[in-house]
């Protein structure tokens, strides 16, 4: 079973990545407190393969994943697809069809189930505008992915 | 141009689905104050249509939206289907896949752009649970999906 | 290379779609002339089933195709999937997504090629409206599926 | 409830994109005479993007839609991109899958209903071939997207 | 890095969906001698609902999966997803487009990895006949989804 | 009906596409005897184009299909996309989702069906890695497509 709303990890994950400093500062001393890892970042781009990229180097760097192992970067991998999906909703193609995004992502390691056998899990969020090449032709979008690590 | 972040309307449609009492309190004073309309509601179903029949809805009934005028319901749905792609990530498909969701969600409607010849706009929050259909054989979901009406 | 205009197989298979009776009788004379085969058809659903199953049976029962083979009931089978992909442009589900059609269709076949090695090939058209189940949210939609045969 | 057959808007669009010349000037006398607007063009590539483009280009300076405003632009995007869904059935994807198309375009707009209160809607019509990058080696395709604008 | 040909977890998993019993005997005992585990089994259905099920169970009670540990039970939904992807290629729809499938599956885990720390993965496998719902008229068809567990 | 297992068109693409030398010699002496045609080859690339680009040129090279009939590339190339959809299990794109394929392919064609009248089919296999553009960060895939030609 998850454990309670403060330990959701894709809620955790979502307010992390609309979060202003100040309630940044609050959820990670939150996530901070039960161990769990995470880290934050920003990506602006109508090429899907660097929103990928910049997830995973973030990922790597900041220790969220062991980036020696496969299962780990394969648990991140897929979340991170997920979110695309979801912030894209049907085509992941982005220059392609003549958009581009501007985003703020978040990724979270923890255990959110009650079992500690459950061990880790990894969600990734993301936020931010979508829409034409041209500035204010946009609205917000979201994405969340969460799989085992 | 779009409003500061306190008038963004996926930013205010996610969190209403994801609020506890308390906050959906604030929440629903803010868009009150601006003259926004919204609804909240629950809905679980291993069957798509089920959810997409409960928030349209919701919608309806609270005057969300003008059930008379087709333009507003086309604008709803899409808003709503979007939603479910975010939610599902990839294939629409619940019951048919094995797979049952618990979600709350939310309709919010405004104008989120600073120039009011922009006029409504439509944003469709999801956000709860997708799984096997056995209690505990779950992670969370969301999804957003925002349109002119 | 394709064959002029007035042999175009596609375009031919729409305008069947949508035709009146007298202009169904011309497009039928000219097809008859060139030895095309053809049939058309109506079928109204929430249930994606029975589109394909309405097209494929008016086909059999017309001659366009021999049931008794199945490469031609599987050149057949892809046309029509593909005019229902057209049709509901990124998800094939229809009640599942709390929608439903109305439809004409028709089924053409014939070579539209200047050379006569490339033998028949088959063109599914389909057009009327999509929307929700109630009379009058609904708007236009169309779809068309070519393959050889 | 839609007007009759002639004030269809998707079936106008589809016309006017498969017309020649002289169809095309009793179509536009008809679409002149009740206060619609339309463009036609045409666009060869393999390059998704160039087709989204050259759409949107071609409805803003022939003053089909207004684009400095964001609901218009977000309409008449949805439209063209229901179309190209039609038009590649399954996979948006062209040149990533080796294949290529030259395609007349249409977009019409007007309002296609009894009730004057539904205001303007937009269709995008596509027709033309898509295949391989060989000349002759090609087929029809048709893709109608249509949306409230 | 992949261990060598003969442990590797997706061609073992293809194999043994493909075998007879004489082949099924001999790549079981290679698997048995490395400590990997597996099930096979057949399905067929046109409810793509009746395919997940039957291989969830299947693995379950012969122990590939352990069913108290979601974490275990995620892993293995998303590689039956992949594989019934792969076996639909495109939609997952079966009976709502009119087909049906014969399927014979195997569900294998193990380390296909060199390094230790790589753990467990699990590789679902399907191989048989997809077609209209009458006999004869069909193909066949494959499907592999690999996921760490 | 479909022949018995060893004239099975997919099953031989497939086992071709995985064997090592001494078994393709194998594979390849039975569908010689049985007037079967059909190619190998490797491919390996970030961009999916490539992919279907090498399996084209080898099937026209081998006089597997023949180059000048649209209807014989027509139906090559919609083995070649299903069986890529198959191997990406969902989304078609490799390097714009940050991945990379390392493949074997065979492309296979004869009549696998007891009626002779049913005349050629056509099968693409493809097997081998999907991952990371990182050494060793990458797992199996395979995917089949089988169309008449």
């Amino acid at each position: 079973m998850l454990k309670d709303k403060h330990l959701r990890i894709g809620r955790n994950a979502i307010l992390l990545a609309m979060a202003d400093e100040h309630e940044q500062a609050e959820l990670q001393s939150l996530l901070h407190e039960h161990g769990w890892k995470w880290c934050i970042g920003k990506v602006g781009s109508m090429d899907s393969q660097k929103i990928v990229a910049a997830i995973e180097t973030a990922a790597k760097r900041n220790g969220v994943v062991d980036s020696t192992l496969y299962r780990e970067m394969h648990a991140l991998y897929h979340s991170v697809i997920e979110a695309v999906q979801g912030m894209t909703r049907g085509q992941v193609e982005l220059g392609g069809l003549m958009r581009t995004v501007g985003l703020r992502f978040s990724v979270v390691r923890g255990n959110p189930y009650e079992n500690v056998q459950e061990g880790d899990w990894i969600a990734v969020a993301l936020y931010g505008t979508i829409g034409a090449p041209v500035r204010g032709l946009e609205h917000e979008t979201i994405g969340l992915g969460i799989n085992h690590i």
